[in-house]
């Protein structure tokens, strides 16, 4: 199907393309114009119907949203605007440089224009940046019939009227009624005895992720959003929410790895982006990183009287961090879900100290076997690596349970105490306490 | 609030609390059922009216859920499933004991059985347990006024009926319609002239991982599940799919840092069973580490006549490890997302190339000013830290952003290709080009 259309396009074939591509969902249209040359997308898409052509332009990348409004004129970027609901104009303007933003902002009426720059000021990543203002307002007043009357009229417009919402004359949310009850009522009913009148809001400014939040634990799909006097002012639907749990989740995960987040695609970044991105971390664990090495200096005299100590330090310093890893992913994972709290510490201090115990004398136990008895390595020796693979494992465990919580209880991102600040804080100990035991147990 | 209820409970006011309770959400009061004591549990349980009790039901621990069917009745346990819905009960039989199951499968009509026997048959995260059979199903040939009255016979039981859909005699699925656009229709026409044909559908044995991945692509609010013969068996709703997406997401961090993964809370797991679940990859990595380890041994005749090279080794390790981490994270969250292909793989290498370049150079230029002027280390050894560090940097990144889609190629999980595998990789790697290099340079 796509090669065909792909076919008929560099055939130039225009209208015959069109008739094929309108009858697929317009995100595999978008996904199909960004494997068309410029100028032939161009063609393409002045001839799509406007409906189609407005739902092709919100799933577009932002370079290709950008080349089209540069290319058509001032009527054809009204002609797209007028389909495009507000929220997805918000997003598309936020990419656009300032000679763009200048020619749609040109084309728009006063009250959209006064809509876009209230929006545009909401705070990156709050409650008001996510939602939009296509809903359907009733009053308690009413009877069903009057509001299905009304959702007739002003309805077709809206994202979603799956739920309206009633309101007194100051626009303060008093309700919500959702289409079903409303069709599955007597026409003569009023709203009032009907709504639901413990509906919860959010506020503007409350922060995306905790909006992701409730709608998870009350498996909500849309919820209505309030300014400081509670009054209506746009809806957030679930489909929203989705996009936010996942760049929440990209998010946290490139914390843990040590990298500065960033919601752009590897693909789409630039390679001087992505260094940028990585390079600070990666200083400063570099750099605490030579205490250690510090630390073997300081050893030196016992290192070059039984060298063969100095084989065994990439295999503690490895176990130390991935055993770490292990557990600050669960307890940085569990904080972000909600399914634990800051005060669970105790809690997470008891069943790591018991995992930890079981998993180190296992992997000591079984690296004992294999340096002593499999390789012959030295008595003491073998007890030394033995014994430190065992503290190791339990200070790394016990470190990365404990760290992300403090980290939470001090209102610092959990995300930070991963894998990376771990090893680091660890390998610094282990090395200190290989050395001493090596020292007292080998009399160097 | 729950202050309260939790002292009137205390002090033996049933009724009290009873009122208290049933103005707040079925998940607070879930919440709160966690924290009571079994005994008087049981008796707030009892007393809650029949829909609440049921809500409650749905969204407490199955420990709870076992201890309330144990201690009730049967007749009690019919009026609790008679309310839930059927992709509830099963989520619920799933995790109880045989004793617990046969009280419920006993107390449940013969078409119940047939259907809760048929869903624990489907695979575990496929569509099919996943789905919901509380859908409203029309014909083409209704009119708008005949499909809103079924909806008003039938539909008041349903999870959802803000979209319907069409089939025909044979149940084969032909179209959806949604309610909205049936109230915005006129009585009189007829479904098959404003349904949409081209409804996209979920095969039961569909992965929940693809079916998360459709709702994300296409904003789906609820999507259709249809049998081998395209006939409709159930509904997937978006609030079961956001599930999905934090499961999905958890256990590729879970595999990223080493842990066999699971869908148990951790605070709910027990030491042993989290013990079990890090064990194997620890092992194998710890062993794997020895390779490294057996490097330096090779070379510890270099070590011993320049025994200050020891020192850098951690150092060169931690940001080799760190490095790799860096994009392997990104790789693995680009794929799982969607945003990149294993055909992006000479895309992906030339970029980790560039960024690699860029990192490498910058930290390889401050570690050899750290070292050679405030540290004073011997030039030569200076450049042999430096140049390494710069390869290691380099391999790592490389290894770390081709793995991952190798993995993908071979049809493996890309997650396992994370930190600590690269890590080890890169490790001996790094340790053979720094011994070479020193023992080129110095001459030893």
């Amino acid at each position: 199907m796509k090669k065909m259309i792909l076919d008929l396009v560099k055939q130039g074939k225009y209208s015959e393309a069109r008739e094929e591509i309108i009858s697929i969902n317009v995100v595999d249209i978008a996904q199909l114009f960004e494997e068309l040359e410029q100028q032939k997308l161009l063609v393409l898409f002045r001839i799509l119907p406007k409906d189609i052509a407005s739902g092709v332009f919100t799933h577009i990348s932002s370079e290709l949203q950008r080349c089209i409004v540069e290319s058509i004129t001032d009527k054809e970027v009204i002609s797209i605007l007028d389909e495009l609901f507000l929220d997805d104009t918000i997003d598309f303007l936020e990419e656009m440089p300032a000679n763009v933003v200048k020619k749609v902002l040109k084309n728009t009426s006063v009250e959209t224009r006064r809509l876009i720059n209230q929006f545009l000021n909401y705070p990156k990543n709050s409650a008001g940046s996510l939602m939009t203002i296509e809903f359907v307002d009733l009053r308690k007043e009413m009877t069903v019939k009057q509001a299905i009357k009304r959702i007739k009229e002003i309805g077709i417009d809206k994202e979603t009227i799956d739920t309206c919402y009633v309101i007194d004359n100051n626009r303060i949310l008093e309700g919500a009624i959702s289409i079903r009850k409303l069709i599955l009522s007597d026409d003569s009913t009023l709203l009032k005895d009907i709504m639901d009148t413990g509906v919860m809001f959010i506020n503007t400014h409350d922060d995306q992720e905790d909006v992701a939040g409730l709608f998870k634990k009350y498996d909500f799909l849309v919820a209505p959003v309030v300014d400081n006097e509670r009054r209506l002012v746009g809806i957030v639907t679930i489909d929203d929410v989705l996009d936010v749990i996942d760049q929440e989740a990209t998010e946290d995960l490139q914390k843990m790895a040590a990298i500065q987040p960033s919601e752009k695609e590897y693909l789409k970044t630039s390679a001087l982006l992505l260094a940028k991105h990585r390079l600070p971390w990666l200083l400063i664990l570099m750099i605490s990183a030579t205490f250690t090495g510090g630390i073997i200096k300081r050893f030196e005299g016992a290192l070059q009287s039984v060298m063969v100590l100095a084989s065994f330090i990439p295999m503690l310093m490895d176990t130390g961090g991935n055993a770490g890893s292990q557990s600050s992913t669960l307890i940085i994972r569990g904080l972000a879900l909600g399914d634990m709290q800051p005060s669970d510490i105790l809690k997470v201090l008891r069943k790591e100290l018991l995992v930890s115990g079981i998993v180190g004398v296992s992997l000591s136990a079984v690296n004992f076997l294999r340096i002593y008895y499999i390789e012959r390595t030295d008595l003491l020796v073998s007890v030394t690596v033995s014994f430190t693979l065992f503290f190791i494992v339990v200070l790394a465990k016990v470190v990365g349970g404990v760290l992300p919580i403090i980290a939470k209880k001090l209102k610092l991102d959990p995300a930070i105490m991963a894998g990376p600040l771990i090893t680091t804080i660890v390998d610094a100990v282990a090395l200190i306490i290989y050395f001493t035991t090596a020292t007292w147990l080998l009399r160097i």
